[in-house]
């Protein structure tokens, strides 16, 4: 496989050859202060699989990566962040792409202030933790000047899926949006199932591992691509 | 080192042969809604040296851990956790204890409520965090009936090390104190300095690596039920 890549890479061949891609990946975790932080269950382990399912096509793959303990795939380009807004930085400075599939867990909000010290236990009220709302990446890039041609987002819902998925689909202005029930698939899982959705309507694909959905996904990039449809 | 320590489990050998210690590690994990959380950048390796080094020993030791990606030092049995109530629960289910060693980086703080459903973005205003004390473990086991003979807490502090170690000490009644400053010696990595507090007075010890500080932390308590004295 390594050997098949190294190949392809040589030769400029692959469906995807000469076409830059990039794949978010991971949480991110915000500092309250030294030692604290907010974060998610984000595993990184989809979007390492579409980061691979991509580089074995011929793309560019650069993976703007949360922390996670997962092995860079072979031939993308790994960039570690660890903040959404240090995340949105990294992804812009690396722009323009061909395509942009946005699956990392990015938190929504991170404290207003980052503690220089650690905050003590005074033994009185525990300290309101006051939030900002952080950066949205995926509406960036969906918004941006030289925006991508293909911009994916990946949703994670508790509830009421279609419905607030097709809500983030029109709000963050994306072509493409998979999104996934996160009661039923847990984040650190090793399957997923999912609703695609484009303007072509919606399809709910059957539950299959993560690696054989990121073949799936790269096979309608690689299409999108060719035909320019969302079929 | 299986064998050695297979064949002391087998003959009761070892210093601490029949001694149960309790030893805590890891962060704690405290959630918000199905997938987002507050926890700490604790690698769980300080910990873990320990209960590996009374193990060693001839210990009976209990590892009450939170979520860390290491592997159970020989002879331990580890007990998982998320949360601190769920630690402090593990803790008291296992008690008693004649010696217990809480190096795990307790939440000081839980979210007041924790959501069932994922936290939508609104496009208003974030959510204010609101977060209420998490139970002292170290305090409550210092101060609990059947008290363990030996109490040791560690502090990880990044400011007034020795002021706040002395404070920390007094407050939570633990025999001996442990106190590191976090900015010097960052969570996750290999080595350690800190302040050995006791009765007897405050020592300093010199940097070294973790499974050195457990084995020199290892041998006092062995000291300590030899001669029921602090040096």
């Amino acid at each position: 496989d390594d050997i098949l890549i190294a190949v392809r890479s040589v030769l400029g061949a692959g469906e995807l050859a000469g076409r830059r891609v990039l794949v978010t990946a991971g949480p991110t975790v915000e500092p309250i202060d030294p030692v604290r932080f907010i974060s998610n269950r984000s595993s990184g382990l989809q979007g390492y699989a579409i980061a691979a399912a991509l580089a074995r096509r011929g793309a560019d793959v650069r993976l703007v990566s949360g922390p996670v303990s997962l092995p860079t795939p072979p031939s993308v380009k790994r960039i570690d962040v660890q903040t959404a807004e240090e995340m949105k930085a990294a992804c812009l400075n690396q722009s323009p792409f061909d395509a942009a599939i946005c699956v990392a867990a990015v938190s929504d909000w991170r404290p207003a202030a980052v503690y220089e010290s650690k905050v003590k236990k005074t033994g009185d009220t525990p300290p309101v933790l006051n939030l900002v709302e952080n950066p949205d990446i995926l509406s960036t890039i969906s918004h941006m000047k030289g925006r991508p041609a293909l911009v994916v987002g990946f949703a994670a819902e508790t509830d009421h899926l279609q419905k607030h998925a097709e809500q983030k689909r029109q709000k963050k202005g994306c072509d493409w949006l998979l999104a996934n029930d996160v009661t039923k698939h847990r984040f650190g899982g090793t399957r997923n199932q999912v609703l695609f959705l484009a303007d072509a309507g919606v399809e709910s694909w059957p539950e299959m591992d993560k690696s054989s959905l990121a073949d799936h996904l790269a096979e309608r990039v690689v299409n999108f691509f060719r035909t320019g449809n969302d079929r």
